[in-house]
């Protein structure tokens, strides 16, 4: 039992076999503890006997038994295997991915979605991810190119946000098409772009920020009703894609007094 | 003379090493630019034949010995030895750090002043010293508790921002009597705090951003005229700081319209 649990974990460090079965690891005490929270299905989780030495530890041991999750107790190298962090802290869960879809979404008479059109870097994304939930995106579109939302490292930086906020992986044609049938306005983020400060945002928006890198894709370029940028001091070329996000997302946010 | 270089670089890689000698290291094509760019004083750089391959790296090359920097020639083992980064592209560079005070600093009638209250994670101060420069922040100020500037995370995070921006360490008491001094309002930046949306901002404003866990310090907390927030969806805790930061000092300077 606890090798086929160990088995499972290590084939979901690789975004394949992720993709394959729908599930995902989430590892250490905290990550853990927001899957508890977020009621997602857990497939089973791996502890080691470091994770009973504090109360929050046994808690949260606990918690999972009384979820019914399938335990397995595992050595501290066997952990380490599966993980992708250096120090899980006794404790690594195997989870189902949350099947959130466009057509699920419920969008208000005003309603903000991001669109992350090729942001690789997984610390980024999942800063944007916690970022998005907290200043009232109602879901983050990930377009190809985009590292996988449910990558380890994308997971320990949302702090759970996508537990329980929609965030999913979508195609181009799809997301065009939606955006179009829910009259949702397209904006891309872009140096180059209209100053943001001025220009008063649809009731709908969808804002789409682009690799760190090479920016918007061609495709996003094409869709967009209008680019927008925010005013930066002379000789500084960009922002970093999370801090940017945070500050469209807030800027844009407060225009139309959503708060 | 290589290993003159070497061993220095390597004594640069601990905090006290850096602070005795008021040196640096820049690692990588990108951030030895950064430090040409800047005119910061090179004492030396290590450089790997890899550095050669690419016409980028030869320029850098070129531009280094025309600034009179000492060069030695390394193995790529050897250039490992001495940086923080698993590929640090064939070249390492070690500068002076700049020197920058608070009696230097010349504030005009309005300006914003960036207080780093015991932020530990080199990658978020690095983004935020970046994010000040880019927003127009006229110094960082970073207290004790706060991690290094001069650590190498931090370096690759701000891109050369501190480079040609202020940023120094400041003791509490020297930093409050120069505020107090200079008519500058300290604010500090907290979850329970004042809700920023519709407070006006003074001319001269210094902002306080805190610990990722702890947050403010008791010293700050005593001395800020306020503390401010930002609004969050309900059931959300915080927004990474560096992200936070942006949008503080976006908002901020948007108010009294420095942009």
């Amino acid at each position: 039992m606890g090798s086929r649990l160990l088995t499972l974990a290590r084939d979901l460090q690789r975004r394949r076999g992720r993709e394959r079965r729908a599930l995902f690891v989430a590892e250490g005490v905290r990550a853990v503890e927001e899957v508890v929270r977020a009621r997602l299905s857990i497939r089973g989780a791996l502890v080691t006997p470091q994770l009973l030495e504090s109360p929050r530890g046994r808690t949260l041991k606990n918690s999972l038994e009384s979820r019914g999750a399938e335990l397995a107790e595992v050595s501290s190298r066997e952990l380490a295997s599966a993980a992708d962090t250096e120090t899980p802290q006794g404790v690594l869960a195997i989870a189902e991915v949350p099947q959130y879809s466009l057509d699920s979404l419920r969008l208000p008479v005003q309603a903000r979605l991001l669109v992350l059109d090729g942001v690789q870097d997984p610390g980024n994304v999942g800063t944007i991810l916690r970022t998005a939930a907290a200043l009232g995106a109602l879901a983050v579109l990930a377009l190809p190119g985009t590292v996988d939302l449910w990558n380890p490292k994308v997971i320990r930086g949302a702090m759970g946000a996508h537990f329980r906020h929609p965030a999913m992986q979508v195609e181009p044609e799809e997301l065009f098409s939606y955006l179009t049938q829910q009259d949702v306005e397209l904006w891309g983020a872009e140096t180059r772009g209209d100053q943001l400060n001025g220009i008063a945002p649809p009731a709908r928006l969808a804002i789409a920020v682009g690799n760190e890198g090479a920016g918007l894709s061609e495709s996003i370029r094409a869709h967009a009703r209008r680019t927008v940028a925010l005013a930066l001091e002379p000789g500084v070329e960009s922002l970093n894609v999370a801090v940017a996000t945070g500050i469209l997302l807030y800027a844009l946010r407060g225009q139309v007094g959503l708060a």
